[in-house]
């Protein structure tokens, strides 16, 4: 029997599925949840979903009944009726999934100070006489100069074939949109309408948009997709390695992020009765390749040491270029990048936390697919990239699950009875205060607290392996593979025991251990004995128990109350420097400023890693673990020395 | 029987064609020369000529051998195998014309300083290293600044994209091309090589393009086509008409302009072995509707008073924006326009005589299918606007044509026997000089010769009207219409005697009329009594007897010593800027300078307007026509007082 693989977002779930089946079978044979009223009779309409790529058998007369016109070119099915054809990305889109998605997109609520790129002009022109005989575009700069005092502007080509009907439309009264002070983009007649921006974190794994309000600095909508460069390879070599292999590769990887965000611009403009043309300004950060390859740049020699990136500088190009559908004659701004390793998302969490005006020696981590790490304060700024691999956002770990309803969140221990209490995403209590748990999987923050339960109570040891004397029917073998049960099978929607296996620990150790390298040779070099500060971003960064991040040792000892989760710091950045034109500024020079140390280069690169692996370390000490890791390994009996 | 319309470029022969015939036999029908060895045999391959619109008989075998895939693709075909199926637009290329065009288009030659907007800078940088991570960009930009102290650069988006393969196929050494030191716009591995410059000038009837090393300044080629948006309407006035009727029609006849220069471009770099990516940068000049319409702005309020232009202020845009197919980074810059009725080609008039750098009271005349007048000097420059029509080019009349060979450009009258000596474009001497003079029709300046000498010897009185009592066979009537024989039909290629009738002469009347008035309502708002110096520019400016013109009365007297014809001054000044990035801020300064008289708003308009229209005029003197028109009307008979 044939079978494609078939992907669903925004859950990242994937498997192989036989031909024929229809979409919702295969999205329950993978734990994706889609709403069906009807059973799958074609009769409620409630499972709409949207064909990202792949075919799918026709269209059916009783889908007709429930996706107009402009869905069905969108690319909307039913779930019920439509039959995978071929290997298929399939997005489903909040409205269709079961609980909904209890999203881990919501953008941290910062003020942010309001000065954006683009601003509107409402001016009066005196209508042109025998006497007056400038022209339409001379007429209006002489306005804006006099009303407002802006220099000499530019006008996009679009604009100006625009201007004579817009002038003479509201008869002299228009509202002109200028970008930066020096080009005029955009034309409208009489007084001024709203205009919104668009900024964007472009993760390996996930997208992240946010759609503000331009004049008030509100933010009105946000919404999340997987990349839907995913298909091309789940990491950044791999994604490097598509476009250098084929002919069309770097061509077709460009084109799907960029189609992604055009859809990601038509669901939030549709969610707030707006039109994408409203949008006229865009913000864009991302690592290096997501930046690189949203710009249509070659990654070739980002995968090539010395790995230098194509641009380093901020860029600013026309929508209308890169084929994003905002207004045509928007430009979108793209954020800097440090290095090759250290992208634009990394300068979005610098001028969002901004170290380099603060006295505390501070770390700030942002956890992605690849972690990034700043380190310093306003005298000395250095960065630097650890390969952590998926595992600590719930990727290549045995019951992972990305952070959407079922997944487990967060995981206690009790260190006598090795009673597991666990939170789901999406439910509103502990598994032990409501009546049905239903979890699904694991996500990031689950798999970090697991680990570090499982460590704090004594079920693993230093070096994470698993021991063999305790007596407790959680701990068993699954394939002569030691794992410990968090989840009865009665308490997840699978009907299988949720568990954590020493494989999924491994795995959490390399991650850990690469991030903890990384900041301990930032340390060194910078001369750094102690942190004073820890800042951890990225998309579930706040989701993340600082406390159980300190016990795994992910990063050198820091007093717990100095740790704080910021959440999607990088997306914060693009919001600030959407509705702040000198955090541009900033951002560029401070890009400049950051120094980048390339960690397998140092010497003592290996010798680190080796000791990072063990929980929480090797030898550095923890002082401020004291009284939580100790005293709850005094109690189940053996001792085990930090 | 079904007949279409079939125009031959570039020397726009025209006539209805029944359907089925060939071209060549279309072409003999109509007077244009194409080269045929063979005789019509389909195996000399000599007749190739490109379809510009409308349908041919099916591509055939014989053509096969001639006509390769590219030149078929550029719609190529064999004059004597392809037949006229609709209406057509065919172009002549040169290398087909019998005799070949001698063309009217040489460049003039002029010393142009040299300082171009676009300048290359080769550089070699320090590749990149563990220790030096530079972004590409970041690294030539950095080179460039300590090598040519170069302020910061944008690059173009396309630029970018080619930037890292570029840096390491010439092992880190490059060659950046530089956009009036603001933008990269091309970067090529190694060493500098040429680059060239494309300058335009867009006339109603006449585009005349010019390509230019960038580097030496030198004028490399050539070429004038006629302005295919003639198919849309002859003139500007219904041009606007044919966008404003049609819901395409602005679409059409910008494609329409930009597929003209496309062709241009082609035909220019194949003669100089180029290709159209080695033109780096673009100069245009037009009137005022040329001009938008090459822009793709609605010409539709140029055409309704008081004509107020969509931008007066050159622009700069992108060649790719435009479709135009030279180097798709490259920039094009528009030259600023006057006015409604004064355009670019006027500025480009303007800042190559230069008259606000002088103390002499200047007239330029740039004579086209609209008249163009700047008058002044350092102190105050004014335009205006004539609607000459095209007579002048030899249009409208009786035997006109244009200035291709077998056209009439020079006429002499013995005013004692009326005897005829003429000189033909493309023979080496006087009609009874040579062989077999051969003419075909009467150009331009030799209409402007024919109706002065007329005048001069008393054939014609000085309200225009042909004397009825001079015994000479050569006054006849066609008609009932009185008309004079300039060559007899044994001196023709058609076997017709070429005439010109009492029509041609109201025709030149009230072109110079126009002409006439507008200079003179200049000199009286100006307060000017007398001009120091006349300048006559134009497609066929120096083609035209200064003598000849003061005799007509086409402007108010002056000194004959004073009176320059200095050719297609409008096309120089393209060149100028092309080559002189300062000559485009004098442009913008300038074109702002000149102030604007509409000429039908000032009331004496008609009545100058009928005083005009007599030769050389009914009441102003003319004190240098002392001994040149007097002396010849003695000698005749019957006197005639100027």
């Amino acid at each position: 029997m044939k079978t494609f693989q078939v992907i669903f977002q925004p859950s990242g779930r994937r498997g192989d599925i036989a031909e024929g089946k229809t979409i919702i079978d295969a999205s329950r044979e993978l734990g994706v949840g889609i709403e069906s009223l009807c059973g799958g009779e074609r009769n409620c309409g409630k499972c709409k979903v949207r064909l990202e790529s792949g075919h799918l058998s026709p269209f059916t007369e009783e889908e007709n009944e429930f996706i107009d016109e402009k869905e069905r070119a969108l690319g909307y099915r039913l779930a019920c009726a439509a039959q995978i054809w071929s290997e298929a990305l399939i997005f489903v889109p909040e409205e269709s999934r079961i609980g909904r998605q209890v999203a881990r997109k919501e953008a941290t609520r910062r003020s942010m100070a309001l000065k954006p790129a683009v601003s509107l002009y409402e001016v009066e022109l005196p209508p042109p006489t025998l006497h007056n005989l400038l022209g339409d575009f001379d007429r209006l700069q002489k306005a804006l100069r006099e009303n407002y005092s802006l220099p000499p502007l530019e006008i996009d080509h679009l604009a100006l074939l625009r201007l004579p009907s817009v002038l003479r439309q509201g008869r002299w009264k228009a509202t002109a949109t200028v970008w930066m002070d020096k080009e005029i983009i955009d034309i409208r007649p009489g007084k001024a309408a709203a205009i919104y921006g668009f900024a964007v974190d472009v993760g390996t794994t996930t997208v992240v948009a946010y759609l503000c309000h331009l004049q008030t600095g509100e933010l009105i909508a946000t919404e999340a997709i997987m990349n839907p460069q995913v298909i091309y390879g789940e990491d950044i070599m791999s994604r490097i390695a598509y476009t250098t292999n084929r002919p069309e590769g770097l061509e077709t990887i460009h084109r799907s992020i960029i189609e992604g965000l055009n859809r990601l611009i038509e669901t939030l403009t549709q969610q707030c009765r707006l039109r994408p043309e409203d949008i006229l300004d865009v913000t864009v950060v991302g690592n290096t390749v997501m930046h690189h390859l949203f710009l249509k740049i070659s990654p070739e020699f980002l995968g090539l040491s010395p790995f230098p990136p194509v641009i380093r500088r901020s860029f600013d190009v026309k929508a209308r270029e890169l084929g994003l559908t905002v207004h045509p004659s928007a430009k979108i701004h793209v954020l800097p990048v440090e290095a090759g390793f250290v992208g634009a998302d990394n300068v979005g969490v610098l001028i969002t936390e901004e170290p380099y005006h603060q006295d505390d020696r501070l770390l700030i981590i942002d956890i992605g697919t690849n972690g990034e790490l700043v380190m310093g304060n306003r005298k000395k700024l250095m960065s630097a990239s650890c390969a952590t691999g998926p595992a600590l956002e719930g990727a290549h770990i045995k019951y992972g699950m990305r952070a959407a309803p079922g997944a487990v969140e967060r995981i206690q221990i009790d260190p006598r009875t090795w009673k597991v209490r666990f939170k789901v995403v999406g439910q509103d209590g502990w598994n032990d205060e409501i009546r049905n748990p239903e979890a699904k999987g694991i996500c990031g923050s689950g798999i970090i607290d697991g680990v570090a339960e499982l460590y704090r109570t004594g079920l693993i040891d230093k070096t994470g392996r698993f021991r063999k004397d305790i007596p407790t029917p959680r701990l068993k073998r699954s394939d002569g593979v030691p794992e410990f049960v968090i989840a009865w099978k009665e308490e997840t929607s699978g009907g299988r025991d949720i568990t954590i296996s020493q494989q999924d620990v491994r795995n959490v150790q390399l991650a850990k251990g690469a991030l903890y390298t990384g900041a301990k040779l930032l340390m060194k070099k910078m001369g750094i004995e102690e942190l004073d500060r820890v800042v951890l971003a990225g998309a579930f960064g706040s989701y993340v128990d600082p406390q159980k991040a300190l016990i795994l040792g992910m990063f050198p000892d820091c007093n717990l109350n100095r740790i704080s989760a910021v959440g999607n710091a990088a997306g914060d950045g693009a919001r600030i420097a959407l509705l702040n034109r000198e955090k541009r500024i900033e951002a560029d020079e401070m890009a400049r400023r950051v120094e980048y140390l390339e960690l397998t280069n140092e010497k003592d690169f290996q010798d680190e890693f080796i000791n990072a692996l063990a929980l929480p370390h090797g030898r550095d000490p923890f002082p401020h673990l004291k009284g939580i890791v100790e005293e709850a390994i005094l109690n189940p009996g053996k001792p085990l020395k930090i």
